[in-house]
């Protein structure tokens, strides 16, 4: 997946600008930057909120409170997730795609929010979850020198600390783009390169003139594990089936251009549209309107970082919504919602009440900068520390049982088996294939001209023998009747 | 290979417009087409002509007189071709690189003409030579609905005429890009893509707004052929030895663009450039300036034609040289040089003084229009019967066996093997591969930031257990010496 790679430091007045390459807040005339107004993000891209409503049927259908990440309208828009609640609720199939662009062996704490979003959906829902690393497309928009090999050894390494998130080895299955390129998957590349043109391309990510040519073709296999049929050994290798299984993607909001794209191009292949679940940014240290990044020391927290690194950051970078002096922040009060720790509070800190108490404190001019500062770094520590100790037992072995490409096995059924049409299973509609049926007409007429090609060839023969045998200039074709021979075998 | 759809129709007067998709000569203000200009062509693509002294080098080094094709300037463009007569003669390791996109089952006269030549050059050099159905190329650029396994089927179709031309079995390998598309070939065509920009490949193949994003990129497909070391099970795995096997590749005048811009791309990418050899088009049956499509009838001979329906379509349709009346004729003469029945045995009739026997008489008058055509008619009728007797001997059992990515086998010698550096073999040169001395470096880092990295997380888990026990507030990081564990492994 693209990732911004700085924070924005243009002084000059521009609108908000949001894509998969680069994420930027609005600069107003004064150069200040703004935080990223999401709800113009939503209008722009044309995603819908999570309301109330569609929380309490999540909470409804699957028997699971809200992660707070929900709660707290962190993960705050989507398409079609009432889709997946549907397909939930009847037992219908569907699966999880998420990834990672590895573009360093550095993740930093607001790659986590995807990942730890994504366990717990698979954890809720229990169903088959593929995570692609693009190992490809960071070798195609890399300036540096850097070989291939290295990209595929972040890709590596940042799939240990995706694991350590917690994922469930038998549900889930991660692969490379340059270890699994081919077969099936690359054959829905193709369908899907097909149906993207330049200019749609174009006005969906910017590309221009010194684009390379990589780059352009990337959206077609960023695309293709939307797809149940790009994963054979997965989900099997008939696509009737497999067709009709949707997945979910749960991605940072500046990823739907591609799956906006991906969803329009599932249309024309007949294929089930991805559904999509957004995650607002962590912000970077520096405060609103700016994205972490793993190259930027001063604007991110790794998930590597020790306790006294975590603290020092915080204390350091961290932008405060406080007031300058003890006296006026007991006066004033601070500003949770510019504060860069009560920011991170609001996604690391579990305990609701705790949160909004936190809240107040601040608010009325209780909290000092100084004590909230401390209390985000102590559970940010708690969280990287944590983080640490499962990403510790990570082995390459570990790893490898994870790529393996194979069927997974979700509450004792294998995904191999998805979708199959039994008495139990409840189908709404007609299982159309017309490809299928055209198909078959196709190769069958296919075969009877081979048929008929090898029987002219035999009819010639013979005619040759015979008119060599009769002495004659000119080879007549003789209507001879001869059984056509299957020179063909099945294809 | 892409491959021009139709022949001109156009009257407006135009330039002459050749490229990888389509081919038309001048029209002038009359609305004449004229004959294809190789010359200009020349000029424009800036390639050289194959002039008498190279073909005497040729004979000289190979031993071989030159095919006729050569001898009769079909074959009459080349790129470092005398790179390749310098490698045989050193006895340093070359290969060929050929290929064919299959949109259809049907292959006509004119297709042959570079698998003839290739086939020569193969048994001249008898180095390994690889052939790439683009079946994912014909996919990406059809207007029809067709599914990609019609597209897979029409290779394995082509695949078989191909090999009815001739070729060795030890020698060759034939591969579909949907069927080996991935491991190193796709590493190589995102090395290939990843240095092509979208201004570079719109002046080389006039993609506009409405090209769609696969046949963009194609490029980069194309080009990883070239590539010895897209190919590791047939030239092995080592990169250094590969990157300096050069290959040679025929192939029609309008495939130039590609390459040309593979071989600027193999420059960045220190390979050893490929070599082209190029040939002319075989006129379609209407006459100059057009070239041939299986998919008009009146424009081509198929090669699964029978006797009668190749005279037939020479007496219809070939465009003649001689003059309207017979008494005009004997008085006046033909003209060999716009006549498509001897233009055509040109490119078939082995014999060189028998085709200048041809020509004097036609060029007199004393070989009158109906003669030519029916000493037209037999050589290509001969060729056809010959070449359909070979290919009802190709089963898809002889299809599958050259397309094992396997070593091949030429003089005893097994291409995985290429290359090597041993006693006898003269390098001219060093092998410099700064690319492998910094990968060791590079790896070598990398290795150590990730001891580095495990040796942190060990201390901060003793530094907390430490404070645990301490009972204090806040763990510091204890400045323990530890052996880093090796937890990742060889990767």
């Amino acid at each position: 997946m693209a990732e911004a790679t700085e924070a924005p430091t243009a002084p000059a007045a521009q609108e908000q600008n949001v894509n998969p390459w680069s994420v930027s807040g609005e600069v107003d005339k004064d150069g200040k930057v703004k935080p990223i107004n999401y709800d113009k993000l939503v209008d722009q891209f044309g995603t819908k909120l999570i309301d109330e409503a569609l929380l309490e049927r999540f909470e409804r259908v699957t028997g699971h409170k809200p992660h707070r990440f929900l709660r707290r309208k962190i993960v705050f828009s989507h398409r079609d997730l009432e889709v997946i609640l549907d397909k939930y609720e009847k037992k219908e199939p569907f699966f999880i795609y998420t990834g990672r662009g590895p573009s360093s062996t550095v993740m930093h704490i607001g790659h986590m929010v995807p990942f730890e979003l994504t366990k717990w959906l698979s954890d809720v829902f229990e169903v088959p979850l593929v995570v692609m690393l693009t190992d490809d497309e960071k070798y195609l928009i890399a300036k540096s020198d850097r070989e291939i090999d290295e990209f595929e050894h972040f890709g590596r390494e940042n799939a240990k600390d995706i694991i350590a998130c917690g994922f469930d080895p038998e549900r889930t299955f991660i692969f490379s783009d340059y270890g699994y390129m081919g077969g099936e998957f690359y054959k829905n590349v193709t369908r899907i390169a097909k149906r993207i043109n330049r200019s749609t391309a174009d006005a969906c990510f910017g590309f221009d003139t010194s684009t390379n040519i990589g780059k352009i073709h990337f959206a077609a296999i960023q695309a293709a594990p939307s797809f149940a049929s790009s994963f054979p050994e997965v989900f099997g290798s008939d696509r009737t089936r497999t067709s009709n299984i949707p997945c979910l993607i749960p991605c940072a909001i500046d990823q739907d251009p591609y799956f906006r794209l991906t969803r329009d191009v599932a249309s024309q292949l007949r294929y089930a549209k991805p559904s999509l679940i957004h995650a607002r940014f962590l912000d970077a240290l520096q405060g609103p309107g700016s994205k972490m990044s793993a190259s930027i020391e001063a604007s991110a927290i790794l998930v590597g970082d020790t306790p006294k690194q975590i603290l020092k950051k915080i204390n350091l970078y961290a932008f405060s919504g406080g007031q300058p002096t003890l006296e006026e922040h007991r006066e004033k009060g601070g500003d949770p919602e510019v504060d860069v720790p009560f920011q991170y509070l609001k996604f690391f800190l579990e305990d609701d009440e705790e949160l909004e108490q936190i809240r107040q404190d601040y608010r009325s001019g209780k909290m000092l900068t100084g004590e909230i500062k401390k209390r985000c770094a102590d559970e940010v520590t708690k969280f990287c520390l944590a983080f640490q100790e499962r990403r510790a037992k990570v082995t390459d072995e570990v790893l490898d049982r994870y790529m393996v490409p194979r069927p997974l096995i979700c509450r004792g059924i294998s995904s191999d088996t998805l979708g199959a049409k039994t008495a139990e299973t409840k189908v709404t509609g007609d299982v159309k294939d017309p490809n299928s049926k055209n198909q078959a007409k196709k190769m069958e007429k296919l075969r009877l001209a081979q048929e008929k090609k090898a029987q002219k060839a035999r009819e010639k023969e013979l005619a040759k023998a015979a008119a060599a045998a009769a002495g004659s200039g000119e080879p007549e074709t003789v209507a001879l009747r001869t059984v056509a021979t299957s020179e063909t075998g099945p294809n």
